[in-house]
């Protein structure tokens, strides 16, 4: 039985084959072979736990577990294989937040342009990190621009972006600056009135959206849905069942069936895609469940 | 982060300390200061995995995660304390059966007579054990009378109820036999068909089911119900959620609040008692949370 801490997880876990599970993961849950129900939430008087649960069809089964206390509280991924053996456990916060960017890099490698260069990252936290991470593995972006209000932050998040990612990326005070004719667009904020304009985005980029994305409390703003040739979310069913609908106003396309070819794509390199996170359930089980293939390989 | 096995969860709990906890977890069950809502299963594809989950005044969190595979498959029980750090997780099955044993032992404790001292187990399983474990801590017994089908298996559970439990304990192929007379008779079998008549049980006696107890599928008969001055069970909410109704055909007195003084007990030598293992939920979570502590003291 594993225990794998976050240090693990970011040792192991490359994006190239992190947004390869979580590609598999999409197609087999757009064909209906990976069992991914929406998170369940239980009151336990002082927190709530929320479960997101998952198995796939060779029987890998598990769960996430995570509470909603204040803080960075640890989470725990548990994987059990197909005879009801407890594969291993990872706790803490890392795998959630590369999951969430691995499915991020999904959607960017199924509806981007093939040739997008310019990246655009509007947020400097944990989650726009991940996104930017996973894009990088499907992309060559030949600029990266990271644009948030604390100037320390962005100015941090663009030095690590250029050691760890050795990525050519710069920090703009001014996000409408940032994401002036760039290719792809990652939005992950906290904010709940949107950011940008619909004007700023350019034709033909992609944009994922991670933050607040509900009708009247979203990052972006509406009419960039409506403009949008295609809106993607990585699970329609979660997303509906969310109390408030999304931001978006219309029905969400499963980027499972994009890539699976069922569902049109990009058609021209002037659309305007859009892809709406909700954190499919069960990536985080697959993923865990390749980190520990991954110890095994190395002994 | 701990991480504790069935070999370390049977050299740290002891029973006495088991049924006090969960004689503590009752009661605060029966107050609502633990929360401990009924189980949740959720469809995996290849099996089901429910989540039983509690929390408690103290801001001590957890669930006990389980899968429907055939065979003894690894259980996961997690606990967090107050600030959402995660205190380790038990993995295995011995704290399940010992958590249920625990339950039982505070039901005799609270309702079978103070000078109980013959005690019948029905069945040589892993719950049996558990039972029979739990209830010597509450009760001194002279006699100790097991009766099970197969002959290999209830010499072996007495033989090991002498080696290891110190008790006089006999095995018998009657099972009337074995209850005869007997003040404390604890039930635990896979039998859907009631394993012995009403007119089988003694007045004054009290009696645990564990195994199947819905109506029409119950291993005691409805008229033992019928005839039971107090019918208790430790989780009445968790009996309500069950989808039949249970075989007693009535309203089940909560244990905790018979512990607790609030509601009636045992009022007479000659009267049945009938207490109704539903395993309260966030008792694993609390026991799980007492080894720990056990494991912090010993260094």
């Amino acid at each position: 039985m594993k225990v794998i801490s976050d240090a693990d997880v970011r040792a192991t876990l490359l994006a190239g084959a992190a947004v390869r599970v979580s590609r598999d993961a999409l197609v087999d849950a757009y064909r209906g072979t990976l069992k991914a129900p929406p998170r369940t939430g239980i009151d336990v008087g002082s927190t709530e736990l929320v479960f997101t649960v998952g198995g796939n069809a060779s029987g890998t089964v598990g769960f996430r577990c995570y509470g909603l206390w204040p803080g960075h509280a640890d989470q725990l991924v548990a994987v059990w294989d197909n005879k009801g053996s407890l594969r291993g456990v990872v706790v803490g916060t890392a795998l959630g937040a590369l999951r969430t960017g691995a499915l991020g890099g999904a959607a960017v490698d199924a509806l981007a342009k093939h040739d997008a260069s310019v990246c655009a990252v509007i947020g400097s936290g944990t989650q726009s990190w991940a996104q930017l991470w996973a894009a990088c593995s499907v992309r060559t972006f030949s600029e990266v621009r990271v644009s948030s209000p604390t100037p320390a932050n962005r100015a941090k998040f663009a030095a690590r972006a250029r050691d760890e990612l050795g990525l050519n990326a710069i920090d703009l005070a001014d996000s409408v600056e940032a994401v002036r004719d760039a290719d792809v667009v990652l939005v992950a904020t906290k904010s709940a009135r949107p950011v940008l304009p619909a004007t700023a985005f350019a034709p033909g980029c992609h944009v994922n959206t991670i933050g607040p994305k509900l009708r009247g409390a979203s990052e972006l703003p509406p009419e960039l849905a409506s403009v949008a040739a295609i809106v993607a979310s990585d699970s329609p069913a979660q997303a509906a069942a969310y109390g408030n609908p999304f931001f978006t106003g219309r029905k969400l396309a499963h980027l499972g069936g994009i890539i699976d070819g069922d569902l049109p794509g990009r058609i021209s390199e002037g659309q305007i895609t859009l892809f709406c996170s909700t954190g499919l359930a069960g990536t985080d089980v697959l993923l865990a469940d390749h980190v520990m293939n991954e110890l095994d390989l190395a002994g």
